[in-house]
């Protein structure tokens, strides 16, 4: 990376992505007040062009149907925020992480984002969900190493645990719980 | 089970599940038409109801809506047909059986089925489809102690395999292989 990315410059012509953008922030922002305010159900692309100040051509252009839009939104809501907090061991980080990811993907909204993410008619946003998974366990990986610790490799975290916990939510009569996390830990790890 | 239950008592009064049964038939039946004629996103309940011949209003009693149709229709695709066949092991039987799972559920109309059972506003559906992997892995386990051979509890299946498969199916980039199986019942089997 140079200057000349991170510094965006400043010309007469029209900036690449800044009406786009203000499109997306707007539209997504109209997805999320209006989900707290009523129904799933209610929720239409008349209704979000309206609240978002854009006509509804505009969504259809760029999101194709309310499927994808409403997968696009949820999956913005699971980009991680920063890096996985620091327990200072490979172990207790691991642990941290999934037992936050599992608490928030079986919640009421998490299993609402899930829904509306794997019910959608593209796949690219069930990508961008293991996506943001490596990145967070790349992280605690390269803490660990850091440290001193051998980590395991990521793929192996994502077969192992991360599979698990999401099948258990998305398919069990009862969702994972953190003892589970700490089996599938232990299997992992060979304690 | 006793003749009662084998035999339905034929009387002059209405049958239970006679009509009800008739109407999912009728329905289910509509929707398949309908998806092998034209687009998925077409489909609409007064388009089923007209098809199936029901008042649309018979529909939205009995499924809710369209996407919990949509799912009901998908899961009884999934329902097996009979017995996984038998290759003469345990290994064979649980390899030859997740390798078509794999397949159909990694194909387009699986992955179809797949996002309305996981895009429904419901969840008893995506409990029916464990349950099917359930019942499948058990008679093959049956199968095998009736050899004298020694078979995996059915939950280490599920957590060891069908889980990551579906994963992958659901979330990874590239669908997983017939070597992926083989590779996870080998750390299964302890091979």
């Amino acid at each position: 990376m140079n200057d000349a990315t991170l510094i965006p410059a400043r010309t007469a012509g029209p900036r690449p992505g800044g009406r786009s953008a203000r499109v997306q922030a707007a539209v997504h922002q109209a997805v999320r007040e209006l989900l707290a305010e009523g129904p799933r159900d209610a929720l239409t692309v008349p209704a979000v062009a309206a609240r978002a100040g854009v006509t509804p051509s505009t969504i259809y252009r760029r999101w194709g149907d309310l499927s994808q839009l409403m997968a696009d939104v949820a999956v913005a809501v699971l980009h991680p925020e920063g890096a996985p907090p620091d327990t200072g061991s490979y172990r207790g980080d691991l642990t941290l992480w999934l037992e936050q990811y599992l608490d928030e993907m079986s919640s009421g909204p998490g299993r609402t984002m899930l829904r509306d993410i794997l019910g959608a008619s593209t796949e690219q946003n069930t990508g961008r969900c293991l996506f943001y998974c490596t990145q967070q366990i790349d992280a605690i990986g390269e803490r660990a190493l850091a440290r001193g610790e051998t980590p395991l490799p990521t793929d192996a975290v994502i077969e192992g645990v991360v599979s698990k916990l999401m099948y258990g939510i998305l398919f069990a009569p009862s969702t994972p719980t953190n003892d589970d996390i700490g089996r599938w830990l232990d299997a992992l790890l060979g304690v």
